[in-house]
């Protein structure tokens, strides 16, 4: 049996990073899974990335420590307030503060130099267009913006035998979606990890717009959302 | 007197990146210099990032970690020999075992992020294409591509009143230019570090690639290469 093709699957910890591993796997890829430490305010996240590496049957899981701190001008790296309780019709419209500058851009820089390395050219990014349309970074002009690149920057994409994708399997759909998808592919999502503001034992806020469009997309999915929440205060 | 723009310019403590922050000041920009540490073999690339930081004027220098050996893949990065003692002709021939993969991707995105963050919508890379042909991330066709990408990747390129633009001053420079042009600009080239193997007291090997297109630039310069060499063995 010939070894599967290799892909580097960026790994966040939350639902969507998740579903996009799985469907890496179910796409006949070994997984190596990226998770960037890019100065998170809770570790829980990053454990959440080891428990879904570890189940997805991850190859190799690297840990690469980026720490946006240093550039700030984010709510999820300096010191900006996470908006909460936000209607979720609003969520999608503006660039909210949880936008951090250049964060795709930086952590498919990354995904494509350990490719380049692994001799892999597929990256599977659990980018999505519909609920969060006011990221840049995650709108389809943009990856295929970086796919175009990718064949530029690289030795690979010049001497290789291969051409890069940059796959978002997660692009166009609904939180409601990936929740199924996910389901059916057997993605346990109790040990995800969405909010924005996870609390030092990993519970979730249930407020940030992270949260508030989970929780929508478990309840038009049917399903009780499995990850831990804490009380309402 | 209005305040000047701001630039984000990439500086890795060698001639070209000290010669590049010259030139954006020179241009009419406040400097705004960004190193990353991406596990260099010695120190002293950043000791001398510091101080052309400090010569220049810079009004921040940000020294963001990256460490890039967790993905491995070069002999900057990894256990892979540097090559020494080739004939200059040779050196822009292929691509060699010091290019990092994905590297100018990874520190261009970094600058893009801390640009955002600052306002900046010009960033000055000191790539160069002359001596350096192996080098796919330092082609005029990579830049464009970039440069386009950075407008799709942003908040301040989508909603932002500038347009971004990656500044490569030295792109079409062969070494002798960029002596004679960094000279004319005041850059004390004592203090810049080029060699791929420099030894702990940050002396430079004079036998690998960088050194010798180095000391070859100067050469054509008629100028004396005023950095530290090693005696030869």
């Amino acid at each position: 049996m010939p070894s599967p093709r290799r892909a580097v699957v960026l790994l966040s910890g939350g639902m969507d990073s998740a579903t996009s591993a799985a469907i890496a796997r179910a796409d006949g890829f070994e997984v190596n899974a990226l998770s960037i430490r890019y100065g998170q305010r809770h570790a829980a996240e990053l454990e959440a990335a080891r428990e879904i590496a570890r189940r997805v049957g991850a190859a190799r899981h690297v840990e690469l420590p980026i720490d946006l701190r240093a550039i700030g001008g984010s709510a999820l790296t300096a010191d900006i307030p996470v908006p909460l309780d936000r209607e979720p019709a609003s969520i999608g419209r503006g660039i909210p503060a949880t936008y951090v500058p250049a964060r795709n851009t930086i952590f498919l820089a990354a995904a494509l130099g350990w490719a380049e390395t692994l001799g892999a050219f597929d990256i599977y990014i659990g980018a999505n267009a519909v609920d969060y349309s006011g990221y840049p970074d995650c709108r389809p002009e943009y990856l295929e913006a970086f796919q175009r690149l990718a064949g530029l920057a690289t030795k690979a994409g010049i001497e290789g035998e291969g051409r890069f994708a940059i796959h978002a399997p997660l692009l166009r759909m609904t939180k409601r979606e990936i929740v199924e998808r996910g389901t059916a592919l057997g993605v346990d999502f109790s040990v995800t990890r969405t909010c924005y503001d996870l609390d030092a034992a990993g519970s979730a806020c249930g407020r940030c717009d992270a949260c508030l469009l989970r929780l929508r997309g478990f309840r038009e999915a049917g399903l009780e959302d499995p990850a831990p929440y804490r009380a309402r205060t």
